[in-house]
């Protein structure tokens, strides 16, 4: 099952993707049941109850082409967004930093989540914008103090994400944390849907890349994470109870602009796309913000 | 106006103390009107065109003794919890930080919070629990990139709060984000009400204390800010859009339990009281966490 949010008159909508031979198409699930949890977070808080219901929304609702419908992120208002620092063992050693044994964990403010080809802003108050390519987990219900074998459990599914990260604040603000420096509006895209399990295979092999105007900037295999998946939510689970629709970032691979000779920042009219193995691409547009 | 959330039949409402000869009396608002917003949340979002109507519903409402009242975190659904590091100067000096010019920002997830005479849970995972008396800022409207001098005008009002803080996840784990160490389950504790800024007078002029078990152990005053209000909110809201409901817990004053010789950590049994000019009395239970 792949859910998305798209937009429709100007109010979000729940859909999900379906394949008709090899077109690409957005089921409206509510214009079929209207029953339907209006959200993919209040579709992910009912749990398997409603998912007989789901699947016939998606065998049998009304489509349109998935070119022709505009993609919002596919979680719009999750309560957490949880991320992990120097998570690839090639990013951690771009950065001189050395891991250790347990994951470095800083978050992102929910206004700073946008979707699909939506743009990221390049805000005035910094002139270090980077990029960073990530798998993205989705929360499917409460977690409170879960094991490692149970965590997957736990997992609705994942997307693409864009840990949009402006080095200046992430570095240089007293106390060093990295939250403002992550949580400019529009520095956390996400998208373009939610792939559930079953679609996705083992979420521990899946070749990840970032390009910059189409150019291969990062490019690595989730193998590469030094703390997986299931140990991440067994433990972020230990400190707080984690909720249907919170999103945990994973972390990003090696090839970040500030670790480049010289270094690239983002700039006006760059293009982003991160993709990820059966998760598709997720696009965005730079532009200069501070209105 | 002084807003609280009650629970009344497991369900959280809506409600505003009214003194009735002294008497401090809870105003069910939504037995008045029940077209009323059902949150405090959504009762700042909907802003001054609802003012009129919220006024008649505390002039005429039914009313329960507060003191028969289980009250709940009066915001019981941020977006947002933004905390200030070091923001008193006698507080930076005990740690034996030094203030740089902007504040040091992290924050608490959502789910740490807890409203007046809960519990605080001690999890396992820690064994250095501190205590942290807080004023703290409850945004009204959306703010982004306001002035200094627009900045109040922002605010829905004050309440007091307790930033819970696990000192050895806070300095010790790796990367020295502070956000887990801040984010227990249980480590928000907020309340009793949100004043209004006509019932608070100058927000930059209240006595803060924290009690431990009756014992002063924090005594202060908001004009010991380094970073005052009007600064807080302008300063975030160039980073990040603040919304309706949004918290910001303002910082601590000098007295916190690890820079005491020996050292003082909170133990089941223990009782905090975070009481703050005009905003009441926050009080909870330690107790011993990790089911």
């Amino acid at each position: 099952m792949r859910l998305v949010t798209f937009e429709s008159r100007g109010a979000a909508r729940i859909g999900a993707l379906r394949s008709d031979d090899g077109d690409e198409q957005v089921v409206d699930l509510l214009a079929h049941d209207p029953g339907l949890p209006p959200s993919v977070k209040q579709l992910l808080e009912a749990g398997p109850a409603i998912h007989q219901r789901l699947q016939r929304a998606i065998d049998s609702g009304p489509c349109v082409a998935l070119r022709d419908v505009k993609l919002l992120a596919p979680v719009l208002d999750p309560q957490k967004i949880i991320c992990v620092g120097l998570n690839y063992a090639d990013h951690a050693a771009e950065t001189g930093a050395k891991h250790g044994d347990e994951p470095v964990i800083f978050c992102k403010f929910p206004t700073a989540l946008r979707g699909p080809e939506a743009p990221i802003e390049l805000p005035p108050e910094s002139s270090q914008v980077d990029y960073e390519a990530e798998l993205v987990i989705v929360i499917g219900r409460r977690a409170r103090r879960v094991s490692r074998p149970q965590a997957l459990d736990f997992v609705a599914g994942y997307t693409c994400g864009h840990d949009v990260s402006a080095r200046d604040w992430q570095k240089d603000k007293p106390g060093k944390q990295w939250l403002l420096g992550k949580s400019f509006d529009s520095f956390a895209p996400l998208g373009p849907w939610l792939a559930t399990p079953d679609e996705v295979g083992d979420p521990g092999q899946l070749d990840i890349a970032m390009r910059l105007n189409g150019e291969v900037m990062q490019q690595s295999n989730t193998r590469q994470l030094i703390f997986p998946i299931d140990y991440l939510v067994s433990y972020l689970s230990h400190v707080c109870a984690l909720l249907p629709g919170d999103l945990i970032y994973s972390g990003t691979p090696a090839g970040v602009g500030m670790a480049r000779n010289p270094p690239v920042f983002l700039k006006p009219g760059d293009v982003t796309e991160v993709t990820i193995d059966r998760l598709g691409t997720l696009r965005n547009f730079v532009i200069a913000g501070g209105d």
